[in-house]
C-alpha cells in the first residue's frame, strides 16, 4: 500500500506541538500501512515570515529534534513587505490585553494562514512519490474565532476542498483541534504527558514571555484553568547567539 | 460608496494580458462609484517564482506602465526551492509539444497557483482602507484543465470561498475566462483590439519564443485558430542587459 504522509504545520507553540503529538500518538499508530518508520511518514513545516517572536522557530526546531523527524522552515518573509500593517510582522506595536480586545485585531496576519497552507502544500506535493498521498495537520482552535477569519471553521472547510482540488485529491487538510480552545488543546496535552516546557508563544521579541499580549494572556489562562504553572516561565533566559 | 478595488493577476502572457484590459473596458466604466481615476482602482500583481520565462515580467511590467496602474513583483522565489521537479523552475528540462502530451505534466509547479492567490489576497488586503473591497481576477482558461489542477472549476469555486472566507468577505475572485480557451480568448482580445506585441508566453528562458514547447505551441493554434500572425514573433531579439 502506497504511503501515507503526515505533515504537520508547527509554529513552535503550544497547539501546534499538541498537534504534532496527537498525530504521532494517535494517527500514526493506526496506520494501515506495514508499521513505519516515524521519520518517513511523519514530518514538521514552520514559516519564517518576518515575525517578531522567531524564537518560536528555534522552538519548533527543538521539538523536531527531540522527535527525530524532518523540518523545513519555509521562507515567507515576503509576507513582511506585503502586511506592513500588521504588529506582528510590521511597525505597529504589540497590543496588550485580552484577545476578546477590538485593538487586538492589529495582530491579524492578512492571508498568513493561506499562504502557510499552500506552500505546505506545494512542498508536501512536492515530495510525494507517485500514488503517494499526504494529509496536512493544522492547529486553528476555537479561541482564535472571534479575531482570526483564517481560523474559523468556514474557512477552513473551503481550505480542505481547495486542497483537495489543487493537488488532485492526494492532498488533505485536517485541523482537529478546530472545535476546542486552547484551554481544552492543554487538557488534551496534558492526558497525552506532554511538557510544554519549550514551546514559545509571546507575541513580543524579548527573551521572556511578556506576559501581557493576547498570546500570553490566553496562555496564562489555558495553565490556570488546568491548575497548571507554565513551565516555559520557570525557562532561564537565552544567550545571546 | 467605499471603493472597490480590481486587482489582475497578470504573467506577461496573452490570458491575464487580455483579462486586465477586459477588466479595464468591461469592469471598470461600470462601477457604480463616482467614475474613478484608473490607477486608483485597478491595479496587476505579478510573482518572480523563480521561473525560466521571467522575460514574462518584464512583459508584465511594461504592460502596466503603458495603462499607468500600479504593479506589483511579489517574491515567490521559496517556490523554486519547494518544488524542484517542475520543469518551470527546477532543473528539468522543459518538454516540447502539445498540452495533451502526458510529458506535459513537468510543467505543473505544484500548488503554485495557490500559493499566487494566497499572496495576492494578503497584498490586496493590506492596501484596503476600512470598508473597501476588492476583487481579484485570475486568467485560468479551460485549456490548462487537462493538465493544471490549480486551473479547473472545481479549484477556482473552493479558492473563491476560501479567499471570501479568509478575509471576512471583503476580497472576492474572479475568472471570466474559467470556460472558455485561449482561442477564445484571443477572439475577445481582438474584438477588444488588443495588441500583443508585448506577451510572453514561451517557457524555455530563450530571447525568442521556441515555438516547441507547450505554450508556444498553444499560442500559435490561438493565433492560426482567428487567422492571425502572432505579432510577437516578429520582435527582435532583446540586448542582453
Amino acid at each position: 500500500m502506497p504511503t501515507e504522509h503526515h505533515v504537520v504545520i508547527l509554529s513552535g507553540g503550544m497547539d501546534s506541538f499538541t498537534l504534532l503529538h496527537w498525530v504521532r500518538l494517535n494517527v500514526i499508530p493506526r496506520l494501515t500501512q506495514r508499521q513505519p518508520e516515524i521519520a518517513n511518514v511523519l514530518s514538521a513545516v514552520s514559516f519564517n515570515y518576518g515575525q517578531r517572536h522567531n524564537r518560536e522557530l528555534r522552538c519548533a526546531a527543538r521539538i523536531c529534534s527531540d522527535l527525530s523527524i524532518p523540518h523545513c522552515i519555509i521562507d515567507l518573509t515576503v509576507l513582511r513587505t506585503l502586511t506592513p500593517g500588521s504588529a506582528l510582522t510590521g511597525n505597529v506595536a504589540v497590543p496588550h490585553g485580552h484577545y476578546a480586545a477590538e485593538n487586538m485585531k492589529t495582530t491579524v496576519v492578512p492571508g498568513r494562514n493561506l499562504a502557510m497552507l499552500a506552500l505546505t502544500a506545494s512542498h508536501t506535493e512536492s515530495m510525494l512519490a507517485p500514488g503517494e498521498t499526504a494529509q496536512i495537520y493544522y492547529g486553528a482552535h476555537s479561541g482564535d474565532h472571534a479575531i482570526y477569519p483564517d481560523c474559523r471553521p468556514e474557512f477552513i472547510l473551503a481550505a480542505m476542498q481547495t486542497i483537495r482540488a489543487s493537488t488532485n485529491d492526494r492532498i488533505g487538510l485536517r485541523a482537529p483541534f478546530m472545535d476546542i480552545d486552547k484551554t481544552g488543546i492543554l487538557r488534551r496535552g496534558l492526558s497525552l504527558q506532554l511538557d510544554y516546557t519549550h514551546t514559545w508563544s509571546c507575541y513580543e521579541g524579548g527573551d521572556k514571555p511578556c506576559g501581557k499580549c493576547g498570546a500570553c494572556v490566553e496562555r496564562a489562562e489555558a495553565f490556570a484553568q488546568n491548575n497548571m504553572h507554565d513551565p516555559a516561565l520557570a525557562l532561564p533566559e537565552e544567550p545571546v547567539a
